[in-house]
């Protein structure tokens, strides 16, 4: 059985490999940042600084791209409706990158030490793991257009937000005794992972109403 | 002399209004929520924080009008990359008025104490004098689309960010005696500040490169 595919179909589905492709370097992003993080890794540090400036171009890339579909296919409706939403997705996922890159920018900051002390890093391990694993699940949702999938993003959310008012907890414990600079740093830094995830919320939210024309509750 | 003008530039005029009036609500939040942190005054910081949902329904209706907009006139080039523009600064705009409504659940989250340290007090009251002129010097560039006052508003910034890292010296000085969970609070603040200036200057840098096609450097 032969499949009557538009033009502009294709252009679309161009458009969702192209937001999965930055999903994809933004979990790299973050999946090294993490890494670099925990193990003082000054190299890797480097790496994911000097690859945020690829995110934001191919993010770049994406809008032009979707804006001249705009221009030349003149959608309406819930066409129009897939694009505008493309848009908004490169730029959470843009924003993503630039959280790995605070991420790697503290780890930087902090070597030779290691910015995380030992009994946090079981935490930020943990918080590490989630960011990735929204991540991942978010291309998928983007994908797939699976929306179980999208909502189960907004799960690991909470997962994250736990995992954020842990090391909170942890920083105002009277036993802390590793100063306020480092109170300082983990406080930006557990800041920088729930944005991080709040935005992967905000990408499958948007597919989910792309899909069902509901908001996710 | 009669100016013809197009059904469309009136539209386009009619979404810079609304944008401005955004502004004008995201103003009048962040200022409200400043005093309410500052005079730890609670009846203020709920007034900001039940009007939080009329900024994000005002970004709404916008958003909504200018995709109403893209579909009915379906522009291309410029008119196409205004109106794209427009659903930006209308995003931008929201989070300010999220970061405004975090400042003012701060407040109330310290009341009946404040959250900021006598010593503090005038470096964030500027901080907060800093965010409205910026917000009112914004509102100004969406109206007049004054590429000079655009380039005003990343300076602006450049004082909050001196600002930020005034706050942040305080809380690492051998002195500071107001314990990790008040230096929690005051990482956040900063962040909150710094953050909403950010958006106050991608809003001016859009309108800059809407006129000249050029970045703002």
């Amino acid at each position: 059985m032969a499949l009557i595919r538009s033009v502009f179909q294709d252009e679309l589905d161009n458009v969702s490999q192209s937001l999965v492709d930055l999903t994809e370097m933004v979990s790299t992003a973050m999946s090294k940042a993490t890494s670099a993080l925990l193990n003082s890794d000054l190299k890797l540090a480097e790496e994911v600084i000097a690859n945020d400036e690829k995110i934001d171009d191919y993010q770049h890339d994406i809008d032009s791209h979707v804006i001249d579909i705009i221009a030349r296919q003149q959608p309406v409706a819930s066409d129009l409706r897939a694009l505008v939403t493309a848009l908004r997705m490169g730029s959470d996922l843009e924003r993503m990158g630039d959280l790995a890159h605070h991420v790697a920018k503290l780890a930087r900051l902090r070597h030779p030490e290691c910015a995380i002390p030992s009994e946090l890093i079981e935490t930020v391990t943990n918080m590490g793991r989630v960011a990735v694993e929204l991540t991942n699940k978010t291309g998928m949702v983007i994908s797939t257009r699976n929306t179980e999938m999208a909502l189960e993003v907004g799960l690991d959310d909470d997962e994250m937000d736990d995992l954020h008012r842990q090391v909170i907890a942890k920083l105002i414990e009277p036993k802390w005794d590793h100063g306020i600079e480092s109170a300082i740093d983990l406080t930006l830094l557990g800041r920088y992972y729930e944005r991080y995830a709040d935005h992967a919320v905000s990408v499958s939210r948007r597919v989910y109403f792309l899909v069902t024309g509901k908001y996710a509750s």
